[in-house]
């Protein structure tokens, strides 16, 4: 038993688990994935080695680490996916545009743009150590070179490898300066797949001169710059190896990664329980795969207990040796050993808990840095004109889920502004009844949104006004949504509204392939912009670049409501 | 200056204001109403007496209290409006059904209802304490003898006198043996307007008798059942006083509710900054007034420093005596010290803090007691025969605001059960298209809602069905709505899809007055479901009840999702 007991903690270590940011268990929003506190609690005092965390305001991750810390026992590897930002996965924490604005900046203003990468991870650091996270799953240091790409898309640092080196780099650099752990994912590049791994087994038909053209210079950069961790991506390179997806190919993480890049770091596998994998592989041998591979630690796997009794029985029956995980242990510990500092430090008294206040001076200059602007057909500086003029008019307003929308509150700037310059916002989402007609090249049903605004108390309106459209298009590519809000005519819907005179702008949120698919159609006067962040901040900014909001319009009721 | 200082300290000791739940200024919900934290500390520094909390989770709200605890420099009245239950206002504690539920069952069963009652103030009681708070707003004590009733409504106990003076009372002491202080509002009787005192100022134009045989009946026994606090309503009641609101008026505060009903308790007017008293009175003449009728506390008024200065000035100028606010103050120090927990006590290390779970076993008792089902043209009991069957069919759901629903996450019950079942979700909200036709006999355009289910992304559909409907209607009145969900022709909505055979089922989440309507109309073979509560427990049970989700249908996509 003695010889059993350390063996268990020792696989233990290597596996992190999801857990929500949130306290309770009532409060999880994926309790299928979301392991329960009583459940969370048992697997960290049998030596499970970290947590990654979702859900939840930066207060409340704030006490949720302290907790963790406390039921762990040993110092823990806390990390959460907050690419852009933390603010991104906790409200209250700093909310930054996704990273492509600096790759879109950076071919015009290299060093600011590095500048601001740096400056992205540094408030990444900062806020996540503040709140308790010791290791940020950033940065993607895929090359999105392939714009239907539907799960790295923005995400990715830039579409060129040689300025996302340079954004990585920068980036790394800023947030390991604030003492946290950082991580060069998806290796060995995610950006060139047209399909989801969070779905099935994206193939990278890439052969290795390729490779090395256009995936692996981030993650050099990466390396070269200090990166504590990689993760692995679920993809198929058969030129690499053409039996095993990345995760779990000996060629991809030892022979490349190891020994190719000399990578010495702590490697960790993406999450197991995507269907990439979990569709192929039980969770038990998946993890004995990874580690057999190479891989240091395994993310999420779709069964913790399996996961460790696998390793164990692994080693027990002599397919992984103990030194293979003994040296696994040893990086992870390597890279705590790193940290300012140490998790289990004596935490304050609650009433002494200061807020974290989110540095919006540099989500505004981001927002700034990586907007464009069209004013009388030209793009770029300062609008000229009158921009858009007051109501009355319609806000169309397109999104994917209005159900699960942070960046869209009821009172979102995208909509109070608007509507107080006298635009009656329409919501637009899968759940809508149908805004289209039967006819491809005028596909919005018109009359039908002339009868907007308050539709649903007045179900016979006297008039159906032809008002002007104000376009706001929420569109940019998310996990599990398989397409990066292709399939809507917003192109033949941009040409309608012209044709009819009723495009009063466009403001495009999130895809920039979607704004050049647009951009090149609009009139001369119409005004219109681009802005990479969805986040309230952005719609401000937006609205304000269109002559919104500037001064003060007539009031909507909603901003003297004060309770809900 | 050694006078005038304890004097403004006094006065503001009588002042409650504002803050939002969360810790962070940049979380605010309300900012024009929620004051930012240094002004917040500053007042509590000069003596604020109370915080009145909205927004942020339970945890949030647990930090957010001991914080203002520290600052406050003595012990502060910590309250907030969770009239529904801790859960109602900060998400992660239990949100049980309106008060109404239980005046509908107590005309069926008095004993179960007075228990319930009890129990409902004992979880409300113990959770506000075991976050902080001190002073819970509720009971709602107004009997809602109108159904047009735009602000009351569901929040009542009951309709009848009788009902609502037992179920307060039996709330307030099970509320007030857990150690928070209660408060009976809105003094004398919000329950028979039509208007909303958010908005306007409602007048009551009852004689004293009436008041006697409906108003008072609840505000009495919640007196004799020891209530801490009664709030005074913004009404006109020109029967008692033809010139000042109650609020601000002696014969109603002073003659009445001290003389005749003999409250010897706190009185706390409601927020001064509602349009009812901010449209005809400053914030300092209103705070004055308040006083000089009898209210020991102010709360909300819409500038703080402003009720202090008037306050002392009117002691000052001699309008008000020095010993009519220390006689406020010194209640108010009763008050607390009835208290079993000294609010500065020391507080556990963050580490320590233990989620609060929510009771949900008392919430679902709720939502079957106060429930009805119907099958087969028969209230009540069993549902009989198949129920609903599976899909395709179509799930329209009714809300007020989508962007502001927090009953009705991305994966509530009220859409997955459904979608599991075969039913494609429609949302339809005050921000969709519109889902209405011409013909006021057949309101609902049905071959626009054919072309339901991701129709943002399928602009062309071949095919358009007639697929049967399932009917959910969130629809309860709310503070600034000023309406109860009418002016939509449901009721004719439900006779044209019976007409067209069409109409799978129905739910009605929420007001009573709705579902009084529709019931009637429906076919014997249609089932359908009322319940008052519209939180995801709710929807669960309903839909069950319906015959869905109770054994495991094939899994929509979004079960397997585990990211955002």
């Amino acid at each position: 038993m003695a010889a059993v007991e350390p063996l268990q903690r020792l696989a233990a270590s290597l596996v992190v688990v999801r857990a929500s940011g949130q306290l309770s268990d009532a409060q999880r929003r994926y309790p299928q994935w979301e392991l329960a506190n009583a459940e969370l609690q048992r697997l960290l005092a049998a030596g499970v080695g970290g947590v990654i965390l979702l859900g939840g305001s930066a207060t409340e991750l704030r006490l949720r680490c302290a907790q963790l810390g406390r039921w762990g026992g040993q110092p823990l590897l806390l990390c959460a996916d907050v690419e852009e930002g933390v603010g991104q996965r906790f409200p209250g924490a700093s909310w930054l545009v996704p990273p492509l604005g600096l790759g879109m900046l950076h071919s015009r203003d290299r060093q600011r743009a590095l500048h601001l990468a740096e400056r992205y991870g540094r408030c990444t650091g900062r806020e996540a150590r503040a709140l308790g996270l010791n290791w940020v799953l950033a940065p993607v240091c895929d090359v999105n070179n392939n714009p239907a790409n539907p799960v790295i898309n923005v995400r990715a640092w830039a579409e060129q490898p040689a300025a996302a080196a340079e954004l990585v780099a920068a980036f790394c650099r800023g947030l390991q300066a604030e003492g946290v752990l950082g991580c060069a994912k998806h290796f060995p590049g995610h950006g060139d797949t047209s399909s989801d791994s969070h779905l099935e087994l994206p193939l990278l038909p890439h052969d290795r001169q390729r490779l090395e053209a256009i995936e692996l210079p981030p993650f050099r950069a990466a390396i070269a710059a200090g990166v504590a961790t990689v993760m692995t991506a679920h993809l198929l390179l058969p030129a690499l190896d053409p039996q095993r997806p990345a995760t779990l190919s000996a060629a991809v993480l030892t022979g490349l990664l190891r020994q190719e890049l000399g990578f010495n770091g702590l490697v960790v596998t993406d999450a197991l329980m995507m269907e990439a994998i979990s569709a192929n592989y039980g969770p038990g041998e998946a993890a004995v795969l990874a580690l057999e591979a190479g891989a240091d630690l395994v993310l999420m796997p779709a069964d913790a207990d399996a996961a460790i009794a696998a390793l164990v029985a692994a080693v027990q029956g002599g397919r992984l040796s103990r030194e293979r995980l003994e040296a696994s242990a040893q990086r992870r510990r390597t890279a705590l050993e790193r940290l300012p500092i140490d998790p289990l430090e004596p935490l304050q008294p609650i009433e002494a808990i200061e807020p974290l206040e989110p540095d919006n001076a540099l989500a505004l200059e981001l927002i700034e840095a990586c907007g464009i602007r069209r004013s009388h057909g030209v793009l770029g500086g300062e609008m000229v004109g009158p921009g858009l003029g007051n109501g009355p008019g319609l806000n169309l307003v397109r999104l994917d889920d209005s159900l699960a929308a942070p960046f869209l509150p009821s009172d979102a700037p995208a909509l109070a502004l608007a509507e107080r310059a006298g635009y009656r916002s329409l919501l637009l989402d899968r759940r809508s009844p149908s805004p289209w007609s039967d006819n491809p090249q005028a596909p919005l049903d018109l009359a039908r949104l002339d009868l907007a605004g308050l539709n649903l108390a007045e179900p016979q309106l006297a008039k159906r006004e032809a008002l002007p459209v104000l376009l706001q298009l929420f569109v940019r590519g998310n996990p599990f949504r398989g397409s990066a809000g292709g399939g809507e005519p917003w192109a033949a819907v941009v040409e309608q509204l012209q044709r009819a005179k009723r495009l009063a702008g466009l403001v495009v949120y999130g895809s920039p392939y979607l704004w050049q698919e647009l951009e090149p159609l609009l009139d001369v006067a119409t005004p219109a912009v681009y802005c990479l962040g969805q986040m309230p901040l952005a719609q401000t900014w937006a609205l304000q670049s269109l002559g919104l909001g500037l001064s003060d319009g007539p009031m909507d009721r909603r901003a003297g409501e004060f309770t809900d």
